[in-house]
């Protein structure tokens, strides 16, 4: 299987924020904007395996910025590193409205492609090429050790990556 | 400010899974069952302070098991500790369907109570009772730490919390 | 067939009243709580007999309470009775908001569980418990009998229990 | 205020059963129908009395055609009769699809016209022409007596048109 | 297969501008009145031939008057003429709110007529009666050679009706 | 005003064809698709002018190709030229899907400026750079005159760019 680049799972949309997706303060619920990042996460992992693929996890994500109804929220994917079956995707998340365009969010989902019976099948490498693809390629496998940890399937106190995080 | 048990900010959703929820294996997309937690969580969070509500993040959340189109989902939400204005609330999610009633998945959000302006308001404190409230309110500080961190709000190096988990 | 406890089929669901749920007063539409009890109560009755269930009828709903944009609905659905493949359920509405929580509504609905082909199948009894239980299985009958009527299977002279009503 | 034609109120809608609209056997949710009718029937409301209109309760309705995915469902509403600021609504419901088309289900809403404040305010009265017209305006008092009484409202006793029926 | 009047396809459909179908000076979109449009004439084509319908083409379509939130909205569309496989459909849009009821939009859709694989099947003729439908039928033929110039399958200089326009 | 590079408008999104976006046939609806491209081509026109828009018109639009269920459909929306308040905007569409990556619609919406009273308030003129973006800044003069000849507003003999095309 040949690796691609990163840039190849590149994905963007687009979306306005409508009275049904906000708040009682008139803001973007945090559910639904972690709904439109899967979908714009999950087409970033298609597009770099061509399979079909399912939501396996999302890290922590947090919301600081309140996004007000009518705003154009704009998310961008693009597939940092695959560990046999399964991808890492960052999405970036900007917001346009009267007060200009501003970054607002971010998060990193993982997919795990699988074929018509929902069995994982192996996906091709990731080439990171920009500086900012090279940082978070690097930084993945610290997070996927954080992530086995979290699920129970890694100890601690093997995540070697990690624990140099906390020394 | 009164503390409040825990039990009293308990809240049940129930959900039919519609084709419109699922992915293109028939299955419920994770993205959507994000949406429904954050709805669940934010009752739960407004009934233990009867203010207004945001998301302020929501912690690692794996997706381990698939659950089939036409599933009755239960979302079953309390929260487990409170830090002046911000509760941090836990998720259990059951699936009934032809295979009968199991466990699929769990989640922590916090919620930040708010005025009408969207300033942050403090909250009462929690009393757990059960043992599962208890194991989960003496763990909220450590998962907090974590959230501090991945913020860039505490150095990982004053987690004293959370540093004895890799010890 | 086991007959089984009334309570077994309890279920509780719980929604927000956004924009698009509500009428040019700013309330829900009266058709939109339908349709939630209507979900609700098939939930309940699906819990009773693990069957596929089809709505049969809706008994007369008044609507008396406004429940404003925002508030959170609660809808509590049991199973009342059954007889061989019909199931009457019942579900009482709650609502909450600034102005605290009051009962709002409740509706009785029947359904029928059928097999793939949608023929109907005969479901457990019902065994009350409780006295709320216990009135509600008594009433059924009556009930059972106006329905009867209505849709033009008994005719009004036959049905006793009804007519005592008038008497 | 000057009575108006019942023909005056009529409204005809139009929906196709999408997928999301379906229970497990394919059918249109009994529950999707109802809020069908409440909208059918809220509009000819309005066009009677040319003011907001509100759902004040909605008769027995039975289910007994199965309408399956695909069809072509057509609604027509009709005030049939008022009184002083409530109007009775009928709506009847046809379904097409490969099996050509049939009448398939009929309700009866009851309105409360109402000012910005949701204070009633009285509505014109309803002259009927046809013989269809003129049956169900003369029922109408009979049913307005059985909700008034199903609401506590009044006491079986005093329903006089309703106690022929048993009779 | 019998040539059949215009009139047997006429369908009507009625819809209330929700919040989420308004834009930000909350009037209804475009785009959802196009999707509105697109599912009334769809209807009609179908009533008309009584096959599976696929939307070919949308004329240039003209929005002059904002619709406001809260607007009652009815589409009357009719078949207007039949080639081979196509049909053309006129739908006319008429808006009622407190302004009173107003004639707001009309277009023009084209369907096609197919089997369960997608392939065209021939439709039956229209008859046109009135003055309208006549005149309608007579400008059909003009407007498709304007819709075969514009997909590039007829040369502008061979659209002999569509040329007396110009000269 | 500073007339604005036609690049500086460019929006992509993307959506995934669920269930209820599709016809009988399992294919994307045509009024789907229109109001998608109404969406898209609106936030283009906004970030054109930075002020509120509204659709005007949409030019013809034929459906060629057939966009099956779960497709990745791509919409990428750009200003090409602006006369005083209105904006057209041109929408390629692509969808993937297990057959590749295809072009399968383009379409041509106009839209106003607006200020908060729905005024309409000139907007920057267009520079094209690219050759399309050259030859669709050419060509709008003649759509225009298109436009205002379908709409009335101007008589077809005085329409030199479009009487051209028929010499």
């Amino acid at each position: 299987m040949t690796a691609k680049k990163a840039k190849e799972s590149f994905s963007t949309t687009t979306e306005i924020v409508l009275p049904n997706d906000t708040n009682n303060l008139n803001n973007l619920m945090g559910g639904r904007l972690l709904h439109w990042m899967d979908i714009a996460t999950a087409i970033s992992a298609h597009r770099h395996c061509q399979r079909k693929v399912v939501t396996a996890s999302v890290n922590h994500v947090s919301f600081s910025k309140a996004i007000p109804a009518g705003s154009i929220v704009t998310l961008q994917a693009q597939v940092s590193r695959a560990f046999s079956s399964s991808m890492e995707v960052f999405v970036d998340v900007w917001m346009e409205n009267n007060d200009g365009k501003q970054k607002c969010n971010e998060a990193i989902y993982t997919f795990v492609a699988v074929d018509d019976k929902g069995t994982p099948v192996d996906v091709p490498e990731v080439i990171p090429e920009t500086e900012q693809e090279k940082t978070r390629y690097d930084s993945a496998l610290r997070r996927r050790q954080l992530s086995l940890i979290l699920s129970g399937r890694m100890k601690a106190k093997d995540a070697t990556e990690l624990k140099a995080l906390f020394e």
